[in-house]
């Protein structure tokens, strides 16, 4: 694939507990940081419950729609861990004991303690590819372009480093953010001018309140660092004009 | 509609910030804890980027199968915010300022502050409801069972309260935790068999890290608390019997 192609990304959060507010999901943000920083946009992220059916028909929409999928959640050794499970229906492959990971967790474990539940977590759908867990053990796995990581945050964010050479990204996104003490309505009409005369440069405006102040992130995004640059020296043209004071964010 | 009945919601969470991982999304959690606690059990959840097809395709379908969506972000002022006429089109609405809205943010901002791009935000699909805003003036609004919500986390709270009276949910999904000192592998196979004699609960499983340590919370989720109930004493019964420590979490 040459580095001049887009490429893009869709992540599938799996699991009961988001949808139900319990718990906040903070692996979107880590994997979609990641994704861009290697040249890989996120098109799309979906949020479904630990359900068969629907985590086969999504996967099956996702990973015809996008370069890559990632998945969290439900590799684990409890009843409602049935990720792999799926992901081998999604693709009509047999589910069964992945030989090299079960030689890993057999040499993880102590003596004895490789037991039933810890065994389910090797069982994969046939050919699955690991990735490496270099925090708890048990690997997650990829098939084609789904690659499927554990719902943990901190054991998730473990093994992106082994992940990096298995993805090809296009050009990286570049950003640049300027954040200013105004509101979004005071400089809408201007930025909207700068944007129709920039299509190249997507412009995100995001009001904050910071230590109990209104103020306005603009972010530029642009694979082209000219492009930035050229937007960004406009934007800064109109707000020294305008007095709007520049602040840290 | 009966209070018996399973009522359910999406939540279209729109954008690009979100998508790049800028932005930790906090809307998700917050709407599924409210909606769980008034009996609307979320179903789904997409984050999509601001780009009109996408947010009218994604509607169409999320509104269709489901009681409720909720939508959040892109009904600022900026060139940026296209949530509400996006939402026009999905319904083949004609967009139109909002006669109340108008009265409304005129009453609300200085005289002479009520400028063109404020004006922006109350531009709205034809016969619109209002959604009132307690913090920042300008209102959210829904369209038969589409409630559009800001992308500020700390304004969409506060406009919760005003939307209750607007949906109506079915039995409270009721939900019972049990913290426990262990690992899910030694528990995951009792778990399952708990879990196969009470069909009407779900168990979920969730391992832990807190102060150094190692747990897994199990929560149990019921309309039913006293299935709940009989759930919870065959698990007690059995991590006594395992003589496996219950810790707060």
């Amino acid at each position: 694939m040459s580095k001049k192609t887009k490429v893009n990304a869709a992540i599938l959060i799996i699991g009961n507990e988001i949808l139900s507010g319990r718990t906040q999901d903070t692996n979107t943000s880590t994997l979609a940081t990641w994704l861009n920083s290697i040249g890989v946009k996120v098109n799309e992220v979906r949020v479904i419950p630990d359900v068969e059916k629907t985590i086969i028909d999504t996967l099956n929409i996702l990973r015809k729609e996008n370069n890559y999928v990632f998945t969290t959640g439900g590799i684990g050794p409890t009843h409602d861990d049935i990720t792999a499970e799926s992901v081998a229906k999604a693709f009509s492959l047999k589910y069964e004991v992945h030989k090299e990971g079960y030689k890993i967790l057999e040499a993880y474990y102590k003596p004895g303690e490789f037991n039933e539940g810890r065994q389910k977590m090797i069982w994969m759908p046939e050919n699955a590819e690991l990735i490496l867990n270099p925090t708890s053990g048990a690997p997650g796995f990829s098939v084609e372009n789904v690659f499927c990581l554990p719902g943990v945050p901190s054991i998730l964010k473990s093994m992106l480093g082994g992940l990096k050479n298995k993805i090809v990204g296009g050009e990286p996104i570049l950003s640049h953010s300027i954040s200013l003490r105004t509101v979004e309505s005071e400089i809408a009409t201007a930025i909207t001018e700068i944007q129709n005369r920039n299509t190249n440069v997507e412009i995100g405006s995001y009001p904050f309140f910071h230590a109990g102040k209104l103020g306005v992130s603009i972010v530029l995004r642009s694979e082209d660092q000219s492009k930035i640059d050229e937007c960004n020296s406009q934007i800064l043209k109109y707000i020294n004009e305008k007095k709007i004071e520049v602040v840290d964010r």
